[in-house]
């Protein structure tokens, strides 16, 4: 049983067919959705026979968009621990703070979702060669992926990233080009360089499968917390692919009648050297604006335009959540916290949501006995090089 | 229900009150080992109904040794996938060859299981500060739990330990010391200050608790493999603990009657820098020979002298399984490999397992229709430097 009907644009809903390789919107060129039929009666049974399935994404495969179990890829992505952070929370004021600690992903963060899923669907519509721009976790997971599945990999990273990221392509046999520039001038060369040898480009929100594998981390919540969401989440937002998938996984399982109607008010944080969603959040606008002179120790949070801005300023508004910005030293602050409490080596997006709770519980946006999940996107082992002093 | 019913040691069998606190054996100074009740009727049910317990090694609490399960810290350690090789299996002979990964381990490696369940029973046990002599990972580990449990955590390791594992202990908040010498050398310095300061050495079977965490490695491929054992485990061995673990564990779920009889062969791996167990394994003794001048880029295979030395040896004979040692060379093209067929950045103590694999099916001692486990000890991230070039 799976449930793939169709991919629609999330800006013009146009709508596609699902069996065909598509990247953008032809129309808008906006980044495409995939849609499934939630209506089927046996989807009651797939939610009580959860806790039996291995521990990994898989588990949800009725609303992953691959058809044939043979191209599920798997290196153990997905389910993973969430913590109840007991003694950080009474030290920052909260009775119910948790840490979705996404480094105990495959390649150690959490685009291996993204990429688990981008790479096993393209290999199931007969793709050979991928592409990707990445500040360094996104290039990793591809190459992890595609070696698994015989696939080629190229990655196209800011020359700045930090050496283990380029090492990890390496060891995981990926061609690796380094620009000079941000990661808009590694899209910019990997795009030209897919026309020309005809790569498939798997960049943030440019193809329909990456948010998929990030939405189960909406699914994981739900079920860890016995199907009743958080008050609020907190989520560094770079491209946002996993915020926008998350939103959209809890309208999949309302719809399913998973959960109820109630919805976390979500949260981005943004480092204040690049922040253009908290800037156009507050603005009230539509769409953000590129972000000049992008500067910011938190690599994943360096991205000065998001194709899926719309989205997750969209999901912002929904859900009555905020966005806000925090500094780069609250931010590495807020990683040591958050080691020095729970003993989780953080990576400085995931200190980013720490610093951002404490402002909102400062300022009473959060109260201290609402419910509220912290986001470590990924573990601080490839960002070594800010604790080596 | 909790089973635990006293310590022996592994070498004059001394039995001991396992409510009280040991290091080794106040007899004969050799390691001691945990002992359960397992000829309760209960026991099948608690097989039972593993499948739908948390993914993690407190799935088998009633065979562990925290009582109170206040004190079962926990990270999301364990419960690691097995994945199926067919990529690499094709490439290097074999059919039915398989990977345990403990890279997804928290703090990167197979150290969060003993680590874990270490610090959770001196926690119980009222104890406040905890020392440890390591290569690296064995200090993560420690800090990590430490640090999730309020307890304080001192580390020694040897000063050209890569940076990573550095950054990684203060990120946790652990003390640390860096010395000049081998691991040996920080184990003398750790056992110094433990003295002085009155800290409780968590060093490598020289307190009985470590081992209990390592064993679920040997549960957890018998569930996962449905409780069918392979026919050869590959294993790097640097103190041992994993592999003399697993031999406990198979030995204590024949006696639950959870498997048959039949238990694989066991192999360990050393680096020709730093062999003795090989040395000592063909030369038929009992102990091993200190091995002087140890080197090997291996970091957890640098250790020239093992306290549980006579027991690796025993499961090594027992199982009719064999020790072998790898070059340098061989153990890192074996992560590569490993990288570039199946997606995982191993370590190079991982690497070193595939390349004892491809000597032994050559010379025949593995057939090409048995299946085999290799065990990747950790992630690779903290040893970038060797793809680094």
């Amino acid at each position: 049983m799976n449930l793939l009907t169709n991919l629609e644009c999330g800006y013009c809903n146009k709508k596609l067919d699902a069996g065909k390789i598509w990247n953008l919107c032809p129309e808008c060129g906006k980044p495409l959705l995939a849609g499934y039929d939630l209506n089927r009666a046996d989807l009651e049974t797939t939610k009580n026979n959860l806790s039996k399935r291995e521990p990994n994404l898989w588990r949800y495969h009725e609303l992953l968009p691959v058809q044939d179990s043979r191209f599920r890829l798997s290196l153990g992505e997905g389910f993973t621990p969430l913590i109840h952070a007991q003694r950080l929370g009474k030290q920052v004021g909260s009775n119910s703070l948790f840490i979705k600690d996404e480094g105990l992903n495959p390649t150690g963060s959490f685009k291996a979702r993204g990429l688990c899923m981008a790479v096993s669907r393209a290999k199931e519509l007969g793709i050979r060669d991928l592409s990707i721009p990445s500040a360094g976790n996104a290039a990793g997971a591809l190459c992890a992926y595609a070696s698994l599945g015989g696939l080629s990999a190229h990655v196209f990273m800011p020359n700045d990233v930090p050496r283990p990221f380029i090492a990890e392509c390496r060891a995981l046999g990926g061609h690796i080009t380094l620009v000079d520039g941000l990661i808009s001038d590694c899209g910019a060369k990997a795009a030209e360089e897919a026309g020309k040898f005809k790569r498939f480009d798997v960049s943030t929100l440019k193809e329909p499968y990456r948010i998929e594998g990030k939405k189960t981390m909406g699914y994981e919540i739900a079920e860890q917390m016995n199907w009743e969401l958080p008050d609020v989440i907190i989520y560094p937002t770079g491209g946002g692919t996993g915020l926008v998938g998350m939103w959209k996984a809890f309208f999949e399982m309302s719809e399913m009648g998973w959960i109820s109607s109630k919805k976390p008010r979500m949260v981005s944080v943004q480092s204040e050297g690049c922040a253009p969603i908290v800037k156009s959040f507050h603005d009230e606008k539509e769409f953000a604006e590129p972000w000049l002179d992008a500067m910011t120790i938190a690599d994943g949070l360096r991205v000065p335009s998001a194709i899926g801005d719309f989205l997750i300023l969209r999901a912002l508004q929904e859900s009555q959540g905020t966005a806000i910005a925090v500094s780069d030293e609250e931010l590495l602050a807020g990683a040591t916290t958050i080691g020095h409490t729970e003993g989780i080596f953080a990576c400085p997006e995931g200190g980013a949501t720490l610093a951002a709770f404490m402002r909102l519980r400062e300022n009473g946006w959060i109260k201290s006995d609402e419910t509220v999940v912290l986001f470590n996107t990924g573990s601080g082992h490839k960002y070594y090089h800010l604790w080596d002093k």
